[in-house]
């Protein structure tokens, strides 16, 4: 265990999916915040909470190896981002035929701000050899995985990605102003805004630097498309998707005029438009969206709905980014069941 | 108005859908009893509820047009069926992108015990004409439709299937043993075994021999499976179908034992199987069936759900009939959203 903990705390305002190892959906009523607070964060975990020896160890193909305590990370210029993370198989359950996987419904999503060393810093520290193309992270969690033998969670960028001074990638040692919880990856972690929650390794104990593709489990194995067409893809950045926050699924409403609002976000670029259909019939109409102020955090969306009838009403909303993508109507669905962002559906009742 | 009636307590136990025409669903609470009470029976309306004077006219190409009060209905031979009647556009609501129509979740469906006299006699007694080979059957109820002029509820059956003495369909009277309600056709309603509701004309006020194929509006624009490919077909009978009515949706429930049950029902022919699958991975067990000892009435289904692990878990459920047919992962999307029986999902939290 890392650090001092108090897990029933931390955990008690979460939506429990699986209790060992844990993980947790975004209790709905959080989403309607900006950021989203640390104890009502969704978590994603593969493993037990592991024990972390509180140093990240820089290796492989470098000039230069480095152990970096969290002192020395401190140490580094600080960034601070704030950034929707969303788990590669939030709304798994909304798929048919249901993939294996956790069942996530919806909410695991939420935004926080974290504030770090920057990757690129830490990296250049290093000096990566000529050869190193692919740098590989390693959280601390492992354990069996699939009644297979002992394996640790790991994923990898590409060195061109990773080493580059343009991007926003984080070792992260705080989360909301405080440092991480257990379940966040404390005492560091990486964040990747834009990707799926699985390429922030929680926990993050090495980085190494390879001179080929890594090809671990949670590489090549999970956390990959397996469309129906036979094709496999690497799933990277989170695509496009709005949420409905206000009203809530099943909300009683009188008739009158209500707020409907959530947020959008895309990990291929702002999301330019958002727009809402009442009752289907195929007719979308564009609403409000706040611009890209913060560009890896989720955006505002609003509008003002009359409504009279006493009656059921379905609200949909679908968000378009600046690469053109926009929302399907149908789960696109692959066998492990990632980035489902299929447009959401509230259904109210007006009495 | 049709007789006394108390509308408020009618309606107080159901789940309204549109307040005008009265449209709502059986409480999921209800869907527990092999009968539904007549107050938790979902009610489907296309228009407001009718005056109706108490007799059905039977005309059109007949050797003998005849009126029939309710006494002269009750004089005739009496029968009494079981049927499970649905709504064609249950679950229109899990269809994406969402059609027009009601948006009916998943519990426009119920089963009654219905007594009435049987069509085939009431026809026999006013002999239809070598040249009818069809028959319109038409409620009271009427008013301006979707913007256009007044117009009446009218479905058609084929002579061949109406006048049929092997057939079951019935001039109802009664449901559950009481006078029918006016949100359930009073004073009489024919009941279609089988078919989904449409067909069961309610508030019934005409029956008319046709020497040609009947083209209302609710026969052949409403009512119509509108495929993706352009094909046209008929809504006719109900698909089959199995819901879960134990556990509950969100329910939460200790670690070991849980009795899983519902219902099963096809309008082409007795369900012969069941299958539960259990967080997906495509496994599906066969559970036990009841037989079908009432013909036209759904079929419990059961089995004993041993669970040990706290985490969330996903039910599925998915019937076959006689005739071969079982449900689809996917709902079969048409314009209307008719004919949803996509397999249910029952998501639990076991803690």
């Amino acid at each position: 265990m890392t650090g001092s903990t108090n897990l029933t705390s931390d955990r008690a305002a979460l939506v429990t999916v699986r209790a060992r190892p844990f993980n947790a959906e975004t209790p709905p009523a959080a989403l309607r915040e900006p950021v989203t607070p640390a104890d009502a964060h969704y978590v994603r975990s593969n493993f037990d909470l592991p024990e972390h020896d509180g140093s990240v160890h820089v290796t492989g193909e470098v000039e230069r190896p480095l152990t970096l305590a969290l002192d020395d990370l401190r140490a580094l210029p600080a960034s601070t981002l704030r950034v929707t993370l969303e788990c590669a198989g939030n709304g798994r359950a909304g798929m048919a035929p249901l993939p294996t996987g956790e069942p996530w419904l919806g909410t695991a999503v939420a935004t926080a701000e974290w504030t770090g060393a920057r990757l690129a810093d830490v990296l250049a520290r290093v000096e990566p050899t000529p050869e190193g193309i692919e740098v590989a992270f390693a959280g601390a969690d492992h354990g069996p995985y699939k009644g297979g033998p002992d394996t640790t969670f790991e994923r990898s960028l590409p060195l061109a990605l990773a080493g580059d001074p343009g991007n926003d990638i984080l070792l992260a040692y705080t989360m909301n102003g405080e440092p991480l919880t257990p379940d966040h990856g404390a005492p560091v972690r990486l964040v990747v805004p834009g990707w799926y929650g699985m390429a922030s390794v929680k926990w993050l104990s090495t980085i190494e630097v390879l001179t080929g593709q890594f090809e671990g489990q949670f590489q090549t194995r999970s956390y990959v498309y397996e469309w129906l067409d036979g094709e496999r893809e690497a799933v990277t950045t989170e695509r496009v998707r709005a949420i409905i926050t206000d009203p809530a699924p099943g909300d009683v409403l009188a008739p009158g005029r209500h707020e409907v609002r959530g947020w959008a976000w895309s990990g291929t670029g702002p999301v330019t438009a958002v727009e809402v259909s009442i009752d289907g019939a195929g007719e979308w109409r564009p609403v409000d969206v706040e611009p890209p102020t913060e560009p890896y955090a989720w955006q505002a969306w609003s509008f003002a709905w009359d409504v009279a009838e006493p009656a059921r009403h379905v609200l949909r909303a679908r968000a378009t980014d600046a690469a053109g993508a926009t929302q399907p109507d149908i789960p696109p669905w692959n066998r492990l069941g990632y980035g489902n962002n299929a447009v959401q559906v509230v259904v109210v009742d007006v009495k």
